[in-house]
């Protein structure tokens, strides 16, 4: 109930929770934010708090979406910056169900930044444009006095179209949930690198423009929501789905995908792997019916191989796990995402 | 030849120049981002350099494009950073031709930041979402701690709907050029209000979303160009469309709508007003017989009253003035903008 009352009082100022994409940025939204009532163009606006906003034009939808990316640091083990940027956007797109066509840049660079690690950038956000089949067709400079800004931020906004958005609202009881592949990479790797951890194997970051694989699950049939666990992780997401459609999501915690290295260090750092973010996978809610099909179709893509069900949708409300030891407990929607600077 | 020299060799690290609107910022772009190859989605695309991208849809276009405010201090003379961010990406979607219809809000925090300035801020974006006739529809904030930000940064992007995109390099010989009110409010009234000055009346920035202006001078027919005198101001803006349009462009001094307060305040700063930002301006360029037309259309709107016509285009290159006492000097194309964080 203590974190129930953080949630619903107004503080006077902004603080760092407020960014890190749980209940508490939920609150921010809520309280400011939600005060702008030129807030829909038709279809999906800004009141749904979905990944996106989705504009009816003729018979199709565009998918309008927006991120800053201002994590640190710049270059992590898996990706960089720029292959975050693209691929942040690209995976909002997505998740509404939208064909990502054409990306902007919004770049704002501390004075002195060195140019030969804006080139590597570039280069970065050039291949996974390629990677992803979409373009980046228009941008905006600034640069601010190194006093101000300790590290470059970029803003990358985006449109798709689509002849059907998904919501994140859509989950009907009897539902199948996806996973579509392994849980907490992103956010382990930045924290573990950080913190200088070696853990024999390198942890790496999963960053990774989705959208082929989104495709290929809409292809089989069946989807009835979706949504990308970035900051506040597969939790908050889950707990967020489950709140917006009303129902419950049962997990078995057997199922969740989570690699041996992952875990032994989310341990060791007394993190949740559930609570971090993820850059490049997607829950996805599917008919029963239709769940092994896109699973199938979702594991045939280079980001799907490691896509697992990892629970179902009942009549109810709030997100359970049940336990490998055959108990159940609630898994909660964090507060916020425990990794500062994360995306 | 200096300058020119010092645009041409690229140099190890970014500074503030850089993002200052002028040569230096095209130098910037053009030796770093013009390497993107994944540029295009048809139409009008980043290699362009224009105010926004134009992606073919149906037989109508859509204009995408984005903005960074990083303006300080975010409350001003005239307007506030709310108001601004939302005026910039109107602007920049109607110097495209388009009909603004949807925005998006990505916004950047400082960590202790007051909540009552956000809300202000919010509630100045909603009005001037109301004065131009479109909605915010998604948006994404982070918050990053104090010593890492000094100041509140917004991003804007955008999308406009237009059958006949209009280009900064459509000018031709026997065009005449307009420009739709005071030259140097903005810019003026920023560095006068950070420095204490007084000068009788109080200056204002002239930021507004002038959508409606533009439609009306497209509505009387025979537009070739447009362009938006933001950062580096009308001489960076009839620069760069001269050059783009391969023409000369030759404006007569006396004719140049500049307010007597912000002359004085000019001089009295050493601040050329031709090379400071205007946020409720456009110049346009238009077909001679077109000119008197479009200039009366654009009269009877709210922020086009005091529009002129300030010069015309020829055969030739660069941007010339006719001088009130009957000599002639180039416009040349400014570093960047005298004014930092201006916009």
């Amino acid at each position: 109930m203590e974190k129930l009352a953080a949630v619903q009082k107004m503080p006077e100022k902004v603080s760092l929770i407020h960014g890190a994409g749980g209940e508490m940025m939920q609150s921010l939204i809520s309280g400011v934010f939600a005060a702008i009532r030129n807030n829909n163009a038709g279809g999906i606006g800004l009141e749904a708090l979905d990944d996106g906003a989705a504009i009816p034009f003729g018979d199709q939808y565009i998918v309008l979406t927006t991120d800053n990316h201002v994590i640190k640091p710049i270059f992590f083990p898996g990706g960089d910056i720029g292959r975050l940027s693209i691929s942040g956007t690209v995976n909002d797109l997505a998740m509404m169900g939208a064909r990502p066509i054409a990306l902007t840049n919004g770049v704002v660079i501390p004075e002195g930044f060195p140019i030969e690690d804006l080139r590597r950038i570039v280069r970065s956000v050039d291949e996974t444009l390629e990677e992803a089949g979409c373009a980046l067709v228009t941008g905006d400079t600034k640069v601010l006095p190194k006093e101000a800004l300790d590290s470059i931020i970029i803003n990358t906004a985006g449109i798709g179209i689509t002849d059907n958005p998904i919501r994140d609202c859509g989950l009907k009881p009897g539902n199948k949930i996806i996973v579509t592949g392994t849980i907490g990479d992103h956010g382990i790797a930045i924290i573990a690198h950080r913190e200088g951890f070696k853990f024999g194997s390198e942890l790496r970051s999963d960053v990774a423009p989705i959208w082929k694989t989104v495709e290929a699950a809409l292809d089989a049939g069946g989807v009835t929501a979706m949504k990308d666990p970035t900051r506040g992780g597969v939790a908050s997401v889950l707990n967020e789905m489950a709140r917006k459609s009303g129902v419950k999501i049962v997990v078995r915690e057997e199922s969740l995908p989570i690699r041996q290295d992952v875990r032994a260090a989310a341990d060791m750092l007394g993190i949740d792997p559930l609570e971090v973010a993820n850059e490049g996978k997607a829950v996805i809610g599917v008919e029963a019916d239709r769940a092994e099909a896109v699973l199938e179709a979702i594991r045939k893509t280079r980001y799907g191989r490691d896509a697992v069900i990892i629970g179902s949708v009942e009549e109810g409300s709030g997100v359970i796990m049940k336990t490998r030891i055959g108990g159940q407990r609630f898994i909660e929607p964090p507060l916020g995402d425990p990794v500062p600077r994360v995306c």
